[in-house]
């Protein structure tokens, strides 16, 4: 039944690859790498699948750690895949200095055996063998002192050896390896960023060409703008349409340039509203309650309330941890409810209230620091009531109340960046981990294959470790106790464990007792296994490390060089425009004469009500959306990106000028999303995949 | 009789510091804070020697500790005082990042006592004090799946708490720290680059305007020059000033414009050579040799012969790959000496012989590559010798053979990239290695005065950690094995055992099992010891870290930036300076003229002599020096620096042009070399200290 439900799934993803097929046809289905990938993998678990249902017996079923492939290949996995990329474009100098990595490993494991095989004390230089794993595990420091112990013991200056191999490798040669995936890190990041403008300019420079009409070359107007628009951004409202083309349109012409055009892609995401007149939200309340906001307005925003919220923070923060240091070692806290803790959730309690009533719910909830401070508060009233009707199962969220000691780090401007950092990066963390997790699936599901049911207590009596996996009562005079080496528990029994001893394998401090453990009741190629994975996950280590220095160095060097910190403007980009009423009614009337369906117009129409309503002839509108990685490496490269704009219009555009009249009567083809990533033109090598 | 000594060796320091109070003036004295320091412990360590002359016993005595500070102050140390300058500028960044650190540490700490302590099989958890080691450290990962063993066995969930804390703590917050450690260094490195280089362009500015003269104010003259140079390099000889003069002076007048006297600092440490006429070391000797070296000379140049040793280097290695292989592992290997060990001598003896023959003696030592070949040849010969006269202490060279294998990676660019760079980063590593054993040093004296024979075999019978320091005899059926935990050779009984339990300390692999040792048989506040050194290797680690991720993405960016590897041109900085006779003549009239002494003439005369033999009328002089990092940062901050320059024009130059006239009717005056590095003017502030 199992092997005939995944055979039908596989029928399911083979269909979708036919599709594919038909719809790319055959020679590009060839030369897209990622999709030939999948079709082979298809094919493998296809001819296993039928195997299977003819056999009619279970086999060691290693493809399976291939299934992730599949998954990777969906829409929402575009940021597992950027990493995937980015691991594999690191990968090739990675593996240059891992080779001289494991070169001085060879050398030092020669040199350790001619050395220390002498000593029949000593199991770590034993044979060679015995001394390249050792030496392996030595390079990530978990069998540190142990494996220099004997020969210490009898020989003081053996230490050297050891000393001179952790010097080379350990501190120079890992570092080394971080830097050089660092640099590629960067190198990469960079030239992503130069194909992704130039591609953009390429794209303008196309669409200008295309949109201006012969009798009027040197500019697009509002009609043609709008008519791309629609096609662009079908949803995008006509108010947003006309109020995009008059964020481009900065010289007042009828007509957008080509200058103008190239801002194209910045003012494209701006979402529109109406500025707004009033300061606070309170400010059409009656008088009366307008005063008692405005006095909770000024309270809220003033020093001193801010730092009596720091001071009262810091104290509970303080009576915590005495009332914890105080607490007897059995204690078991849901007995009774600390009256501390009653007072400061109340003290919490009205600060949130007042903050919502002084600023605003909206203001409020636009900040991520008062969303924190409201959930920490919120869990900490849960807490108590888990407390007060004694859920067990819930007790944990009473224990979260410390957190609310992280709002002492707002004091600080360096804090205030770290956190900002570690919260801009979540997303892209969040990826990663995720791209660990189908490494970990995978070597899961090798592992499963292969060791399961492998360690159980008491077992692994042949090996080094065997007391890691004792369980046994001892009696010490007259009471017993039950001696545990617990690793039995770091197995591949199931999923779950499988992950948790990968996870525990990631850390690697002792990962080589849970190597020996199953080593000893498999066969010592299962150390391949162990190896493998210690290497891939340093490779996803060092990137995630990189992927750190990268991003907080950025950050730090684009505050340092526009004298500004990053979260002063966290509005965002901001763009105003000013719309007159007599333009507004003439676009009107254009967008009536080109359009027949009046009902996308309601949005225009609103403009012009809400003029009329408050007699002003102009209307002022703020376009805001959040600032992108993307607008900080702008401002970042600004100079090298003048020059490559140089080169790019040396390069290609005295051709596009001959071009010109040829193209515009060209039909607009529109082209596969496929196609979209060929190459077509020689100055279309900028193009990203 | 111990503390007389110091006493005297104290009053010899004391001695120095009253002869530069007597030079520096009270004032100064007062406000250079390493000499304050020094001082003060100089005062501290006099007392302290007098209470132990009285009280004629010796006492714990912490302020050994402090001895290092008087090696550090001396005048061969200035790599070590900048490199603790370097960890004291990034000190304030790294405490705030270890203050979060310690936060998150607290937090969780609280979180697990409340937690695991109604576990009485955890001993992780039972305290808060507990709880807090534990944590501390599980942050080195030195104790990991163990502490979590407990509780995952009680509820599987449990691991969450552990995988959450480590991935804030170690896989975050830990590489935010190398982040903005990183990034301060970056930081710190250009701006002292960029204070250097302004220092030295004012410094140029005030001896141009020193040295004309008022009859010719637009340049400095041959005689000024000269004089100039007697004062800054009196041991430069009279034909390197005129060689300086010329290539400074690239526009041909016969003065030296302020243009061409900025470039003073360049061509300032260059060795001046006649350029050879003749390309091989051979060309004058007589005909038959002179082919026969020529044949060897094109033999050695080729490629066919360079990969035949590749070839042969490569067979050698899994020569000794398999011969190591195939040995018993109780083996004594001086016994006798394998074949293929001659064999593989000879060809590496012909192969020196045969380069040392082609190329000549100097270039062949020139080359950083072939002295390693060399040593390693003759390091195997030396240890084929001890081999044959049986010398046992000797045998260690025999086994460092395998080096040779190293040779391979000549093959690729980027091996020779990061070998280069090692070898670059020697020096900067070694001087950070001797910053780190001047740490070690003091913790060791304060681990000797408090823990020394503290451990020993069969002690710490209290603690968790029993095991590791046990050493008894067990009987397995009828035979004995002697069962050693060693750790009790982890101790600080005297300065070596110290250091090399320090450092294992540093790897921080089971660091704890030394740390509980200890506690157990003192009290529990050697912890701190402990912690605080973690801390402090951990400042020093992630410099080292710092540094070469610096020093190699400057290179990699610097050979990127510049499309050419930085090794190619490794002949470093030349200079091309023509001397024509009479130039020389006029210029041996003028400073006979000016010095009545001529001895120092010798070399400007030699280098007529030589004209005249050879019968040329003018003579190439070829300037060389080795490149320093700061001639690649030049290249690097291209731009930046001509920012900086006008900025500094525009802060400085106006008030220096007013100044012109008054200051060269002001004296010369000699400052102090303390007074140098105080800001005597505004535009001063770039001068580093």
């Amino acid at each position: 039944v199992h092997a005939t439900l995944e055979l039908l799934a596989l029928l399911l993803v083979g269909f979708e690859l036919c599709m594919k097929l038909r719809w790319l046809g055959f020679h590009t289905f060839i030369r897209h790498k990622r999709t030939m990938v999948k079709t082979c993998v298809l094919l493998l678990q296809f001819v296993e699948a039928i195997v299977v249902l003819i056999r009619q017996t279970s086999h060691m079923r290693v493809t399976r750690a291939l299934r992730p492939i599949f998954l990777v290949d969906c829409r929402y996995c575009g940021a597992v895949r950027r990493n995937l990329r980015q691991i594999f474009q690191s990968l090739p100098s990675f593996i240059d200095i891992l080779l001289l990595l494991l070169f001085f490993m060879v050398i030092f494991a020669i040199l350790g055996f001619c050395l220390f095989s002498t000593n029949t004390a000593d199991p770590y230089f034993s044979s060679l063998e015995n001394s390249l794993v050792s030496l392996f595990v030595l390079l990530t420091t978990a069998n540190f002192p142990d494996v220099m112990m004997p020969a210490y013991s009898k020989n003081r200056w053996s230490c050297v050896f050891f000393i001179v191999y952790l010097s080379i490798e350990l501190y120079f040669i890992m570092n080394l390896l971080l830097a050089v995936v660092f640099d590629t890190f960067n190198d990469v990041e960079k030239m992503k960023f130069k194909s992704l403008l130039l591609h953009k300019r390429s794209a303008i420079d196309h669409a200008f060409q295309l949109l201006v009409s012969r009798q009027r070359p040197m500019g697009v107007s509002l009609k043609q703008f709008d008519g791309l628009m629609r096609f662009y951004r079908p949803r995008m409202s006509a108010r947003g349409r006309f109020l995009t083309f008059k964020a481009l349109n900065t010289s007042g012409a009828p007509m957008l340039s080509l200058q103008d055009f190239y801002k194209f892609y910045e003012v494209i995401g701006l979402k529109w509203k109406p500025r707004r007149s009033r300061e606070h939200w309170f400010d059409d309340l009656p008088h009366t309650a307008f005063l008692i906001f405005k006095g909770i307005h000024l309270v809220v925003k003033s020093k001193a309330f801010q730092y009596a919220m720091y001071v009262v923070v810091a104290i509970n923060g303080v009576w915590i941890l005495v009332e914890t240091f105080k607490m007897n070692s059995g204690y078991s806290w849901s007995e009774f409810v600390p009256l501390s803790y009653i007072v400061f959730l109340t003290i919490y309690g009205v600060e949130v209230l007042l903050k919502i009533a002084g600023l605003g719910p909206l203001a409020y909830f636009s900040s991520g620091w008062n969303l924190f401070d409201l959930s920490v508060t919120v869990f900490a009233f849960l807490g108590l009531i888990a407390l007060a009707f004694n859920m067990e199962p819930f007790y944990f969220i009473v224990v979260l109340r410390p957190f609310q000691l992280l709002r002492l780090f707002k004091i600080k401007q360096r804090y205030r960046n770290v956190l900002d950092t570690m919260f801009e990066l979540f997303p892209r963390m969040a990826s990663l981990g995720l791209t660990l997790i189908i490494f970990y699936y995978s070597f899961a599901i090798v592992g499963m294959e292969f060791f399961a049911d492998v360690v159980y207590p008491n077992c692994c009596n042949t090996s080094t470790v065997a007391d890691s996996y004792r369980q046994i009562n001892k009696t010490y005079g007259n009471k017993t106790v039950l001696e545990e080496g617990y690793y039995y528990l770091n197995n591949f029994n199931n999923i779950l464990s499988s992950f948790v001893t990968l996870f525990e394998l990631t850390v690697v401090n002792n990962w080589y007792i849970t190597m020996e453990g199953v080593t000893s009741m498999t066969s010592h190629w299962s150390r391949l296994y162990f190896m493998t994975f210690y290497i891939v996950t340093m490779v996803v280590m060092t990137i995630i490390v990189a992927f750190i220095l990268d991003a907080f160095v950025f950050r730090m060097n684009y505050s340092r060089k526009n004298r500004d910190p990053v979260d002063k403007d966290e509005n965002g980009i901001v763009f105003e425009v000013e719309v007159m009423r007599d333009e507004a009614v003439a676009t009107l009337e254009l967008y009536k004469q080109t359009s027949p369906t009046p009902p996308s117009l309601s949005s225009l129409t609103a403009v012009l009500q809400a003029m009329d309503k408050s007699g002003h002839t102009s209307c002022v509108y703020l376009g805001r959306r959040s600032r992108t990685k993307s607008d900080l490496s702008m401002k970042m490269y600004e100079e090298e990106i003048q020059e490559w704009y140089a080169e790019y219009s040396r390069e290609c555009l005295p051709q596009g000028d001959e071009n010109l009249n040829l193209d515009q009567n060209s039909p607009v083809t529109d082209p596969s999303p496929f196609q979209e990533h060929q190459p077509n033109s020689q100055c279309e090598h900028h193009s990203i995949n």
